[in-house]
């Protein structure tokens, strides 16, 4: 890439969609394919996917559940049996008609999600309360071919994701797995890539196809768009019914299971993206990022030895954080730091002649662009403070965002203001999906992102004045 | 399961399929599903395969090799760009032709292997030599449509791979590859699977489909096939030249660039049990065991607490062999000693009443059946010890036994009687695809396995005569 075609041309507060376009690209995260909608995750990308998957499938493993593969491909017949199931997801699914040159007796879906596929064989598997809870989880690739504007990361028709899959014996045992799923998600969004969503109830309109309910955690992209992250769904025993989930409890009599679905999905990634990088490139988060710290020597032919010396020094002595050693010479250290900016390492580490001089180096935060000098002797203590307080105050400005967004509103004028504004607003509201539909009509495309889980209140609709105990949070969507 | 449908009814000597098939279900490995010739991968499996992946990936990463994700769908074009390439995998492609209701302009290949939607990129960000070597892996599902008898983890339709693809400015980069990818199957194989493999370069008729040359790991079941574990192909300069992946060299003279590919695959599972298993159930070498250890006190409601109290100690004693204490109420010590074997702990350690007041327990070695009374203060030093004795000691069985099934042959008349006996035989052959396949008709299905890279000859083909320098491995294939 030359030199001026590597930096990001668009303002992020002036055409986000741009600015995201750009920086997907430049900042080598993903591709585009010749297959409409489906990416290239690119190693950095991928590299913080593995991060993600990594400090999810720990704490998984911890809680219990254990992780196993099930086919892509699911036959229509399977696909079909729960009724609302099929409806939500059949006009997205990929069908396999042809193996070669043979047409297929059945046409095969590639899985859009997998819980009838999984369901089938739970069936077979589960015969006695011994046999319970079973908790199951894949991390796997789903295709939805969502007809909508693909955007890298945020929408593809190809993502990958988990797929948590458990059965409980009672209802009682499968809500108390709620929080514990939805404590890890929090936990590793908010204290690895520096988001804050808001926890909620998703409403009867917006929940998933099957599922009783929806828990999930949404978010604020800064062009005033919400977006859904981690999400878990209470299945109650729907499923367990369609596919005849049934076992012989202690009083040797016949019980259908009761059973949770959730997930995280590479649409994280992008939402990482965009809360917190800016008008130079990326901004990642030290726990998430692959490489916590690029050192760029500013070295001559004359001076290179002895300062690429030191710099491998420097390298060995943090190698904690995996320090990347720009040591190429085809490139100016000029490029470098722009390239260090687009590509978001949390730490630059600048080492020139002069630096050497006085054995420091200039350390720079590639959040907030400070720069300041310091002796090579205490950078090891220097370095674990400077990535903390960049992590700290990445959340805090994540927090910041998406809270001062929020507004209340009294009445359905004020709503219609806020959302016109780009702000989420929190509102009472009936949950009845003809409801949520008017409100979306009347404001331009506004739908409800969720319920906040322990708020309630006793007033009126916003919309159609019927009396309501629950609050939610309107935005438009991305 | 009860206690009469827990055992393996099949002996591994007499019907190796009906044993191999049962161990599958019966250890809890796999499962069958709707769809032919796509199992479940169940916990114990998936475990196995996470091991297997975390050890290599640990040495890709460690070699500077990049994880990156690639589209699952790939548009018939640009399937179709490579000749020899399509001609192999065409007739096995799954195909997408519909979204939703609506049917799209091109078909879509679930990928059978990615080098066309790959290269099509690597050829966009190829352009100088300072962007080379390129060297990405990815982790994924993979789909081929055989149409051969489907058998769990040894042929299956859909399974889950590795596969690098890397980019070079010189053939001789390219090829110094080899004995590095080589090495890291071998040493995971070898030292965490406890499997030996014959390494060699495959025939001209055996290669891979667009390779310039092969490289594999033959291994030999106890049914006398053999099968093919990890490749390595070199594919010369073909996919570059088909997909015009060409850079700038240092001249500023513009070059084709030289790549290989390689996998291991859920295969080698299958290739695992098949070999280590007895006719009590799964053997695991205790490197790739998701828990080396299974306590199981024996106990009864008088003396249970006591006993369980001991066995967590014990637990907690042993904890970085992630044992497991099996304390269930419900299932009789007897039923867990068999299950136990089944699933193939390496280790089993009882512990009774009369245990308790000896301060001793029963260590049982899975492998041997061998059991030893052992004082618990001694029992953190003698169980690293066992296991070293049993990942040794299996490999060494597995060694001799593909070894001694190896037979040189002096004419065709012993070519095809140690075929017939089941073994594998080293011979001279010509290497060209219709005398291979002369002899696979004379011999009743035998094919070439691979050619020892360091073993020449000055002889004749075998079959026709011919002055060969080659010697190859001859052996029926599963």
């Amino acid at each position: 890439m030359s030199e001026k075609t590597l930096g990001i041309t668009a303002k992020k507060s002036e055409d986000f969609s741009e600015w995201y376009t750009q920086i997907v690209q430049k900042s080598d995260l993903a591709d585009y394919t010749d297959v409409s909608g489906c990416i290239v995750f690119k190693p950095l990308a991928y590299a913080i996917w593995e991060k993600i998957v990594s400090e999810v499938d720990k704490r998984f493993k911890k809680s219990g559940i254990k992780n196993a593969y099930f086919p892509l491909l699911i036959p229509e017949k399977l696909l079909s049996k729960e009724k609302e199931h099929v409806k939500g997801f059949s006009p997205e699914v990929a069908w396999v008609t042809y193996a070669g040159n043979t047409q297929l007796d059945e046409r095969l879906a590639i899985r859009p999600t997998s819980e009838t596929i999984m369901y089938a064989s739970f069936s077979k598997w589960i015969k006695s309360w011994r046999d319970l809870p079973l908790r199951i989880n894949q991390w796997n690739n789903v295709v939805r071919w969502e007809f909508k504007h693909p955007v890298p990361f945020l929408r593809t028709r190809e993502f990958l994701w988990n797929e948590g899959h458990t059965v409980f014996a009672t209802k009682k045992e499968a809500e108390a797995e709620r929080d514990e799923i939805m404590g890890i998600y929090q936990d590793v969004t908010e204290n690895y890539m520096a988001l804050h969503g808001l926890l909620g109830k998703k409403s009867e309109k917006e929940k998933f196809a099957g599922a009783e309910y929806t828990i999930t955690l949404e978010y604020l992209l800064s062009n005033g768009k919400a977006i859904q992250g981690p999400d878990f769904h209470h299945d109650g025993q729907n499923f367990a019914k369609a596919f005849n989930i049934t076992f012989l409890d202690k009083k040797e009599e016949k019980q259908h299971a009761w059973q949770n679905t959730f997930a995280i999905t590479t649409r994280m990634i992008g939402i990482m993206i965009a809360i917190h990088s800016d008008d130079k490139g990326l901004v990642l988060p030290p726990k998430i990022a692959p490489n916590q710290i690029i050192i760029i020597p500013i070295f001559t032919k004359e001076n290179k030895e002895k300062i690429i010396k030191k710099a491998n020094e420097i390298k060995t002595k943090l190698k904690r954080f995996d320090p990347i050693l720009d040591d190429r010479e085809e490139y100016s250290a000029g490029f470098k730091f722009n390239e260090s900016e687009l590509k978001g390492y949390p730490i630059r580490i600048e080492l020139g002649p002069k630096d050497l001089e006085k054995k420091q180096v200039i350390l720079v935060r590639r959040d907030t662009n400070h720069k300041e000098p310091i002796k090579i002797t205490s950078l090891t203590k220097t370095v674990p403070k400077v990535l903390e307080e960049i992590q700290t105050s990445l959340l805090k400005k994540a927090t910041e965002l998406i809270e001062s967004n929020i507004k209340k509103a009294k009445d359905f004028q004020e709503l219609k203001q806020h959302i016109k504004d780009q702000k989420i607003v929190l509102a009472p509201f009936c949950n009845e999906a003809k409801c949520e539909e008017m409100i979306k009509y009347k404001t331009g495309g506004a739908k409800t992102l969720n319920s906040p889980l322990n708020q309630k209140t006793n007033a009126k609709c916003i919309s159609c004045n019927k009396p309501t105990k629950e609050l939610f949070y309107f935005g438009k969507s991305y």
